[in-house]
């Protein structure tokens, strides 16, 4: 069995070159957010999810973006309405949120 | 196709309390010495492998510690000759080296 059942990755980086920054969209915040989210729910943790940080995932212009493996699977988020979402159709019901895909 | 054939994240978490913490055992300087190899060799990019940055990925006591998506494999490394066996046999020929498996 996989340490986690869903590893779930948010771009973090700040890039300081003016080029398009998944951190200068919403990363930061929306990263906690659904970290909180995954604990309040019971959903983090060995054997579950884990929301990670992450640095450039380098899909800059599609941020802000997360990858959740092992499904290899990408989004964009624009709010919390999307983060929450992810969490309860993919992470708590294991359903691809289609119209967040990219 | 995968985004990545093979997306490798480096826990480099700097733990401040004390505990056991990859960045304390050489994560830094083998996640750049990785990623600059994998480059050197051509296998870092868009349908090949990434080497990235991640946050703690929360297996602090068997670090440091790396995890290879999406075959969800991780390893333990010391130095540059693990590092290296890792990008020959894993990321360039796709067979996992069981004697860093954790």
């Amino acid at each position: 069995m996989n340490y986690y059942k869903h590893h779930v990755f948010f771009c973090l980086n700040q890039r300081d070159d003016g080029g398009p920054c998944c951190c200068d969209r919403g990363a930061g915040e929306l990263f906690e957010y659904a970290k909180s989210q995954a604990k309040e729910l019971g959903l983090h943790g060995k054997g579950k999810s884990r929301i990670n940080r992450a640095g450039c995932l380098d899909r800059c212009s599609e941020g802000p973006v997360v990858v959740v493996y092992p499904e290899a699977v990408w989004y964009t988020y624009m709010d919390k309405h999307d983060i929450d979402e992810i969490i309860e159709s993919h992470l708590k019901n294991g359903k691809v949120v289609e119209r967040l895909k990219i």
